[in-house]
């Protein structure tokens, strides 16, 4: 089974996915500065593994505080928490497993420090094994609206490696392979940074799911020829009209699905959902450096001079979403989470 | 000015395309053998680029062969054409050149061998030439079709290097420009070879048209913030009908552009016109390496063994074509060149 944010006895460990496929490292965290560092470079990335990263750099935060009062402590956790929310603006996992952290310390005043801080320790826990069962669920939800011999194109990693495993986007097609549903994958190799390509071709082909890879402009001619069944992704903001950001390129789909006429699904936790946002309007998009665009693998692809905009993520608006797939069930619009 | 073909009193000198935005490095062709080598593993690419090279190939051929009677020599400029004919498929302006070139040696079993190789080689420069004129008269033609303050988003690189010079979509970009209707270029990078950045960015960089580099995935979310104005591409066949073969991801650019009235233009020589095919379901789509995408400059970027699918072109309806910009003015459906 695919970890990639895992407790190991008195340290977070983290499976280090700016090297992948190249080569499998394991990293301890022992500072939450670091874990937020790990996220701010995509050694952990995918909203709800964020989130699980996130919770555990609380967690961690608790065990090396030197404070003797819980208000000591509570300062500084949110030192932690301030900067960990400071690392990446779009994933809203990212909130709501800090906001849960910070909760449950406010919640157990009464608690010796010793007790509260493994009571931290286990609510991170906690939102680990809920995301993996949340996308076991998923699947099951999601299978259902899989046809036989289906070919499902995916954009980004919405797999075992972006979440705390089994994936959700991820875990719709890990259900569909089960149940024999599944003809092959179309992974989108998602440029700039090649999640598809580095991470879910990778996952793919470790557990010898049938998958193609392709450049993401292919994804227009593969719906033209009829080759694609259903286009699932994951979620990065979920607004409470059903507005989705996810990875750039995923309203790119969206469109062409809808000239095609190819259902087009999200699948994520209610973790992903904002209720505090009527639309994707709202949602901050992430932007991050030229050259991720101008430099692949170290390589210099563009003049070092060009102007680049790069944006990581983008909002579908619901009125393109076929349905969006949660632990809860699949909604369609009018969405009423 | 940009060269990216040329003839140097008694060789043929490419820019090596493969090496930018890196080096500019020019290498000397003396047998068709390497410029047939050159085109296919894309020293010289573009449509009308090939078509030249092709012919100076043919040219070259002339010059190297030994015949001393006019068969002799016809059946070695065959073997040439066949040889250049099979390096790439969906161009059609090599076929068109190749067979400028033959029609060239056979009206002329009069002349004597030195002449009709002279008279070949001029026949080469001719479409050189030629090239040029009409890319400068696309510009002019094309320029009446871009509003003041245009921000025009083009694909792969039809420029001064896919052409003899000046271009055919960045021919339309130079005229703006020129005019001081441009307000700039988006770039898309165009995956999986960059002839985007590594091609488009680098001829607009060193001519100081203002420009920004984008992953081709960013077009719909520029699109939808209404921050493209128009959208230009070249061609590479285009049957009778309109249908308009193009670098993959122009299709998915077309379908775009329609969701989010914006206008999509086309921009290639006569040469490009294939009159022998009703519609584009019989343009040939060359696929190409699935290194192309596994790897980017040396680096891999997925996992060695992860089928790709990586064809080279898509095919463009003419339902989704605004408008066809040639050298003998702006067609508009329904076509009739």
């Amino acid at each position: 089974m695919i970890s990639p944010v895992r407790w190991a006895g008195d340290h977070l460990v983290l499976l280090d996915q700016t090297l992948l496929p190249r080569e499998e490292v394991e990293r301890v965290y022992l500072r939450w500065e670091d874990v937020a560092e790990a996220i701010r470079s995509l050694v952990v990335r995918g909203a709800p593994a964020i989130g699980v990263a996130a919770a555990f750099g609380v967690a961690l935060a608790a065990r090396r505080s030197a404070a003797t009062t819980f208000d000591g402590l509570v300062a500084d956790l949110e030192t932690a928490i301030k900067g960990l929310a400071a690392t990446r603006p779009t994933a809203v996992n990212l909130f709501w497993a800090l906001e849960r952290m910070r909760r449950t310390a406010l919640g157990h005043r009464d608690l010796p420090l010793e007790a509260l801080r493994a009571r931290l320790l286990a609510e991170a826990q906690a939102t680990l094994d809920e995301d993996v069962a949340a996308n076991h669920a998923m699947g099951e939800y999601g299978v259902a609206l899989v046809p036989a011999g289906a070919r499902i194109l995916t954009h980004c990693n919405a797999g075992a490696l972006a979440t705390a495993g089994y994936g959700t986007a991820l875990g719709v097609v890990r259900a569909a392979h089960a149940r024999g549903r599944l003809a092959h994958v179309w992974v989108d190799e998602t440029r700039p940074v090649m999640q598809g390509s580095r991470l879910t071709a990778w996952e793919l082909a470790r557990e010898g799911i049938p998958h193609r890879l392709i450049a993401d402009v292919v994804a227009a001619s593969l719906m033209a020829r009829r080759e694609v069944d259903l286009i699932v992704t994951g979620a990065d903001r979920i607004a409470a009209n059903g507005d989705t950001a996810n990875k750039i390129g995923t309203y790119s789909l969206a469109v062409l699905a809808r000239h095609h006429a190819v259902p087009f699904y999200v699948a994520a936790p209610f973790s992903t959902i904002d209720p505090s946002l009527p639309s994707g309007a709202g949602i901050p998009i992430e932007e991050r450096s030229a050259d991720e665009v101008r430099r692949v693998g170290g390589v210099q692809t563009a003049p070092a001079a060009s102007p680049v905009f790069n944006p990581a993520f983008d909002v579908t608006p619901a009125a393109l979403i076929t349905a969006i797939i949660t632990e809860r069930g699949v909604f369609r619009a009018p969405y009423a989470f």
